[in-house]
């Protein structure tokens, strides 16, 4: 086995054997396979695919790689989600206590942002005292404890596809169906859930910017996660336009906690009802009534519990940004149009998001929305505000919200669109 | 400018701006873009292909990135050969004094050997004390002086090549013909020839396998040739067999000097004096009769002295090997079939060749053959014999030279085949 025999072979549209594949794997996680030689690969891949049989190699290779957490002592059912992510995606905030107040426990170990997409530890960052990382005996200790844990990914899970993901983000590789199938699933499948449930956005704010894409990408996904004895599901869902009226991360936190006081946005609501049945299905516990576990306080309960546990304090107030600028309505009528990419990258640039890993975020960084697509809005009102702490961010952001970001039909009226657009089992 | 703006251009099948090649190629130099990234970016190239606009650019920059030689002060004009390697390939060693001899110099920077090719500086290092490595006012003198010099490029030349060149190596993106013509080209841009003849080989033993691959790059490098002022023209010739008797490093230069003595194998000596009237013809001195030159010895007097003005005894006996095992013709009849590819790697195996850089290779090792495709043989009698320090070597060599390697027909005939098989101006 040589590493430039499989480079080959996958440049001239070979499918790679289950060797070839275990091999380059294991030889690229110890080092005996440089850098660029996986960079040439990575590329090979991008353009020339992999198979299904190819896909499901790779990913096992990926687990086999480091450990496999195992919650198989815990006496409830565990299930997870995963969102592919978006634009004011805060979902797993509600989400999690809303599904461990129904009965399953949900062991999440999340990433952090990158890019115009933000990431759930940088958002529950903001609440004071509040830890993203805990020890292999700490994650267990909280899912028992409140039922669910949301914290950072240790070092030993699937090494492989941490080393090859922060590749690919430097090569240009990152936009391939296979590569992002098997970074996503060997890392879930890794982290030990009975059962998980995919959100794969669509759209602007979306990494797959085409429905076929999306819809290519989750059944991977689905096939994937059975593969491995994961029962598993997708939600294909709309992200061509921000979620709820927040992105950024304290402010996305303010309003999960709105969501879990039975109130927030028609669209936030919709879409975490909608995933916690899935997850409350596939954890075997169908008869679970999640909307009344928002109305009656019982997921506000544990939203409290969950925080406490990992060291926040759940009443401390929320950081805001010490700077901020209201954008107006260009003009009267309906609003039809407020692009997710362009918003998100305007919450990158006020500082909610980071270029590079190494980077600090802003707690009270981002945007705030006053009106969704098909609202009506009157010109020189305010339609959206920016928050930053550092002034001099606003004119980058602002460049981002110009041309066809915003977009106003004195007549019009906004194409009725449902979040939910699918779903894939 | 960033490099991963200018893969994803690539990978997605976009032309690179000029703007952009001279970036990468500038960046990647001076370490700026790191060696994943352009082995990713090479990949796409590979796969996505390169427009003569961008092949242009790609290797004006290549020439960019170091020094420019220049030998407009010499009294003579000058003309190089470029071989693109073959299996038994001694050309350079009697063409580069046939063509001094004729009035016209030679500036050759040349390369060393890797994999199953030989290279013509570890040929000539088997003649005692000569040596490969001249300073750079050393060149202009023994060229002055001799009329030809047959040198390592220093490292001042296009580096971006030489760094790109080892990365190709190991990430599989060798068979690029954008990447095959922009590197040979812009080192012989770069070294200052006036003119040039680029003897591209096709068949078993060549890297071009099929002789429309062959003519795609003969084409582009001439035309690359004519965009930077140096009249170029380029024969095809086959690579299906050796070249001669022999490959290997003191072999080679044994064969050479029984053609400069007026002897030597047919084809050698047909290539030979069908480059030297090549490169005497663009040189401007379409009159020389190189055939005349081989025939009163003037050649063979200026190889003595080029020889020794790089510190080499041409009276030295060679190197021998210390071991020999002789291969006999399998079957009596035509022998049809003598593969080059197999007999290089046989080559190789021996210690003719290298498998790392870093390697050391064995003057005396290598492959004679007693026959060529049309030769009748009798079964029993030595087909070829092999040469090596080594003889725990001799297997693998064997290994190599089974199967199809060697093709004898009882009533067969080889077909007839010219060592050219056309001409690209």
């Amino acid at each position: 086995m040589d590493a430039i025999t499989i480079i080959r072979a996958k440049r001239d549209g070979h499918a790679l054997t289950p060797e070839q594949i275990d091999w380059v794997i294991d030889a690229y996680t110890r080092g005996a396979v440089a850098d660029e030689q996986m960079a040439a690969l990575a590329m090979a891949i991008l353009l020339n695919g992999m198979d299904r049989a190819e896909i499901a190699r790779w990913t096992a290779a990926m687990i086999a790689s480091g450990e496999r957490m195992d919650f198989s002592s815990l006496p409830l059912p565990t299930v997870d989600k995963h969102s592919t992510g978006g634009v004011g995606d805060k979902i797993t905030l509600p989400l999690a206590p809303l599904v461990a107040a129904c009965g399953a426990a949900v062991p999440q170990l999340s990433g952090r942002g990158l890019g115009h997409t933000g990431g759930t530890l940088d958002k529950l960052e903001s609440i004071a005292g509040w830890r993203a990382r805990l020890a292999g005996d700490e994650v267990t200790r909280v899912l028992r404890e409140t039922g669910a844990v949301v914290c950072a990914a240790g070092e030993g899970l699937a090494p492989a596809d941490r080393k090859l993901y922060a590749l690919r983000d430097v090569t240009g590789t990152v936009e391939s169906i296979p590569l992002i199938a098997s970074s996503i699933m060997s890392k879930k499948i890794a982290e030990g859930t009975g059962a998980l449930v995919l959100d794969v956005k669509v759209g602007s704010g979306a990494f797959m910017k085409t429905e076929a894409d999306a819809r290519e990408l989750a059944a991977t996904m689905v096939e994937l996660g059975r593969d491995h004895g994961v029962r598993t599901v997708a939600l294909l869902t709309d992200m061509s336009t921000p979620l709820g009226l927040t992105a950024g991360n304290a402010l996305e936190v303010r309003e999960s906690v709105e969501v879990l006081a039975g109130g927030g946005p028609a669209d936030v609501v919709e879409l975490t009802l909608a995933l916690a049945r899935e997850m409350l299905d596939a954890a075997g516990l169908p008869d679970a009534d999640p909307a009344r576990a928002l109305a009656d306080g019982s997921a506000m309960d544990r939203w409290r519990r969950m925080i406490a546990a990992q060291g926040g304090d759940p009443d401390a107030p929320l950081p805001e940004a010490k700077e901020r600028h209201t954008v107006d309505a260009p003009a009267s009528g309906t609003l039809t149009g407020l692009d997710a990419y362009a918003v998100g990258v305007a919450a990158w640039r006020l500082g909610a998001g980071r270029a590079r890993k190494e980077d600090p975020v802003q707690a009270g960084a981002g945007v705030e929305l006053h009106a969704k697509p098909g609202d009506r809005v009157r010109a020189g009102e305010p339609l959206l505000t920016l928050h930053t702490d550092t002034p001099e961010r606003f004119e980058a952001a602002l460049a981002e919200l110009g041309g066809d970001a915003i977009r106003v039909a004195p007549e019009g009226e906004a194409p009725a669109r449902s979040t939910v657009l699918d779903r894939i089992a």
